[in-house]
This record gives C-alpha cells, structure tokens and sequence, in this order.
C-alpha cells in the first residue's frame, strides 16, 4: 500500500486521460489533481509536466518526481529544485518509435526532396528530380542516448550511412561515433543530414548555430526535435538564405507555442511541426510510474534517474 | 565476343548516361543509338524505353529486349511484338530501394498526418495532432513480387502491421497474405493504408475504382506508385471529397506527364509526385544487360524474362 498521496501536476493537460490508467493499476492509490486540493504534507509522489519554478519545493515528503516528458531541462534548470528528491525520466518505447517514425519520415521527406516536389505541383510542373542512393547518404544524428540509437538502427535498414555524436564515447557497431567537442567538426563535415536529439544542457544550448551550419556539407538538411533552445533560429534561417542548406524540420522552438509572427511558419525550406514528433504515450508512461511507485513501496530505489550534475 | 549490334531505344534518355556504362563492361559490344543507324538485320540486342507500337518487330535477328522500368504494360500490350524474342525486366536492387524509400516515406506521411500539418503552418497555427502508434496501423500492400515484399519488410521494421495481396498465394513471414478475387475484400478491409505496386494487366487495370475505395476503411489513404492505370482518377478524387478517404499519394497517372489542367495537382488531399518513386539505375541497369549479354554469349537463356500470358 503506498505512503502518501500522488499529485498530478500538469497543467492544461486533461488529466483524466492520464490519472484513469493510473487508478486502474494502483487502485489505492490517493491521487490528487489540482494543486489546491493537495495539503503539502500528504504529497510523496509527483507526476510533472513543465512544472513552474519553486513549484516543487512545497512538498516535503516528496520521494520521487516523474517527468512526463523526456526532457528534463527545465526541472534541472530550476534552481529550488529539491535535489534530494529522485527525478525520474520517461523511458517509453510509445515515445522512441515516435521519434523514430519522426526522424525516418524527415530524413526521406529531405533526401527525396519532397520540398522541391511540392513546390513543382503548386505549380503543376512535372519535373523529375532524381535522388541520390541512401546508401550514399549520410546521416548525422547529435545525441546518441537511447533515442539517436533507435533512430538509427531505423535509417540503417533503409541503408543509409549512419554517424553520431555525444558527449561521452558510445560504440554501436556499423556506426560510425564522435564524441566531445573535438568530435565535433569531423563528425558535421560528414553529415548530409543533421538530426539533433541531443538533452538540452548549459553545454548543448545554441549548439544548431551559425559555425555549426557553416561545418555541415554545402546543401545539407537540418532536423531539430531536441528541444527548440538547441537553435539560434536566426542563424538556421541566415544559412537556408545563403543557399548553404538546403531545408529543416523543426518541431521544437525556442517560444513554444510558436508565436504567429515567427519568420520559420512562411519560410519556404522549413517544414514546422508543433512539437509532436513522440508524444509520452498516457498508458506506457503510467505503468513506468505504478511499477516505480510498486518498487519503492518494497524498498527498491526508483529507475531512470536524471543525474543533475549531468543535466540529463 | 556478342554476335550482332546492341541497339539503345529509349527516346528522351541522354543515352550516353546509359551507353557510357555499358561500353565499360562490353568494350566490343557494337551500340547504337540512333534507329536511323541501325540495319535491322543488325540487332541482337535491345534496350527499350516505352518503345512506340511496332517498333520492336524490325529486327529479325533480335535475341532479346530488356525492358528499362520495372513495368513492362506498354511492351506486352503491344501486339505486334515479336513474343519469340524473350523480354528481360530490369531486377534492380536501386529500383526495389528506392520504391522502398517512397513508400516508407508516404506511409509515415499519411500516419503522422503531415499533409494535416502543412496545413496548420501555412495558417501559423500550432495545434497539435496526435498519431496513433505504428502498431496500430495497417498498411496493406497491393501487389506482393519482389518491391512489395521488400517494401513490407522496411515497413515491418518500424512496426506497422502488414498485409500483401496478390494474384496468387504468397507465404510471408509476419504478413498476413491475401490473394485472389476472393481475397481481395477482406483484405481491403483492413488497410488503413493501401499501397499499390500490382504490375499492370489486364486484370488490373482500373482497380483502385470506387468500390475498392468503398470497402477500405473510412479515413484510409492510397499511394499508387505502380501504373496510372491502375488508378480511376475520378473516383478517387470523389472518394477523397466525399470524406472516406483522408489523402492519396500519386506517382504514377493515366497520361505523364500529367496534364496542367488535371484537378490532381490542386486538390488538397492528393500529393503528386511526377514519377520518381524508383527510378532505374543506369549502372546496375546496364551491370545486368551485360550479364545476360555474356551468359547467352556462353549459350545460357537470358533472365528474369516476362511472361506474356501473365502479363509481366
């Protein structure tokens, strides 16, 4: 019987969506929604999204915090933060194949140029452009966790020729892997395809700019489903103009949701999406929670731990 | 040494693209391009593009023809072909990869409603769709040889769940397999996503018509990468305003290029792409004409030759 009360705290969310699967698999459990209702005390558990800052620093019997999205940066950046507190990510399989259906979907969309394509048909212009091989394709993917590497194994069985870059050294057979920032050019000037799926940190902030672009082949694509602080939005739109890039995808943003004046809606080499490339599917993230909540109730430490240091 | 001259009948082609190829692997081999230079009694071999009616039946000594695109509808269907003269399709790793790449990529398209998502940017508003998982999603594959089975196999990969249909029984791993008129409705009735690679028959012809759209299910999509005549234009287009279907992707229409006027290229729920979804490959086109020049040089029969009565 678990200790203590969980808040879900998420707002505009429609939390019965969420909260039901969680009833239904810890039926005891004491869930409590709105803020107002939660006497701080009672709180143990906490299932967050984008939570205000200090927001989490009322509850002291909290044991654990779930993030329901796998980005962490702003929980970590929040400097009253309770950092005794576990903060667990979502690892959710709905959630990687969602951003490898994304990055595969994107990856063909700018090799088979299907920019171009849908340029020629609002002009009713039959035009054949031809594509080059996948197989002499080659795609970068920044972030190599457990996200870039799912991606990848997806685009090597479509053959093309995978590298990828993080910040520690990560070896994954038939791929070719950078690390640090001395990885860091050598690995941009081999990639046709830029993908970043890196966690943001005061390391990784900025990284999709200007100097960045200028190291990328003369003609690459850039496809940015991190987080929208990775870009320097001017910079990505400076180097589509000069021609040295030839498009992006972009489903995040560094104002979300993008304002309606924003320069990138009506530009014509990106393609925006509103921040849908994987969604943390309601059902798998609330078993990962009511197995986390089982576990501790045995007196097992929670998984999938942020290392704040880290930031990730 | 090949005995007779090789003629190059593919009007429009730059053939030295071709040609250059060929001349590589069969140095003495006796090329010409041109009809007017060739001597009928000449020719022993053929390499044709959509040749026009009755252009085949001139070369008494010709020994074989190999067909440039995987469709060889024009060729059969001619009935002045001299049909003692065996006809080899290109098999084509390139053309069965890059049907893959097309299909994948229309696949995700339509399930990760991206035609939606245009929309939303060209009205800069972020409103945010959700997808269902991969899983959950049939793709059905119309046509089960050799690109439909490879294209099922990329799809497999990301999850989808697959049928095939086909004229005749095909065993496939994973797949649920249809075939025959019998066969054809229920497995209509369970493509959220139906991809067309028949080739183009007879029995074919005209079959993605309003009573095949009738019995997908409502919001399903259609991609026609195979022939144009396989397609009702009309009936799609009153399937897709009606509401039944959610969207189409074309590559392939009754006359290409397609017309200016064709209400194709303006209707908001058709993609259309001007018959580039695998092209053949000038080097491995040219590897496997050389091949079988040399096998029946060393009296073996040609390859992957067409059966007429089939019809491919």
């Amino acid at each position: 019987m678990p200790q203590g009360a969980l808040l879900f705290q998420a707002t505009g969310y429609r939390h019965e969506i969420w909260t039901d699967h969680l009833r239904r698999l810890i039926p005891e459990l004491d869930i409590r929604v709105a803020e107002e209702e939660a006497a701080p005390d009672d709180i143990a558990y906490c299932v967050a999204w984008r939570p205000k800052p200090g927001a989490l620093k009322r509850y002291p019997n909290l044991k654990v915090v779930f993030s329901m999205g796998a980005g962490v940066d702003g929980i970590v950046a929040d400097p009253t933060y309770p950092r005794h507190v576990p903060l667990s990510r979502v690892v959710d399989d709905t959630l990687s194949q969602g951003m490898t259906e994304y990055v595969v979907l994107h990856t063909l969309y700018w090799h088979r140029r299907m920019s171009d394509l849908a340029s020629l048909q609002k002009l009713h212009k039959w035009r054949q452009i031809a594509a080059p091989r996948a197989d002499s394709v080659r795609v970068g993917i920044l972030g190599f966790g457990v996200l870039g590497q799912a991606a990848a194994t997806a685009l090597r069985a479509l053959n093309y020729r995978l590298s990828g870059w993080s910040a520690t050294p990560k070896h994954v057979e038939g791929v070719g892997t950078f690390h640090g920032e001395s990885g860091l050019v050598p690995f941009l000037a081999e990639a046709d395809i830029l993908v970043c799926l890196l966690p943001l940190t005061p390391a990784t902030r900025g990284i999709l700019n200007a100097k960045t672009f200028a190291q990328l082949p003369k003609g690459a694509a850039v496809i940015n489903c991190a987080r929208g602080g990775h870009l320097i939005e001017e910079d990505l739109i400076a180097a589509l103009d000069s021609g040295h890039l030839a498009g992006a995808t972009l489903d995040v943003f560094q104002t979300e949701p993008l304002p309606e004046a924003s320069p990138l809606w009506a530009h014509p080499k990106i393609v925006v999406t509103p921040h849908v490339a994987a969604m943390t599917d309601p059902a798998s993230f609330m078993r990962h929670v009511a197995d986390t909540i089982r576990r501790m109730d045995r007196g097992l430490p929670p998984e999938n731990l942020v290392d704040f240091d880290r930031g990730y």
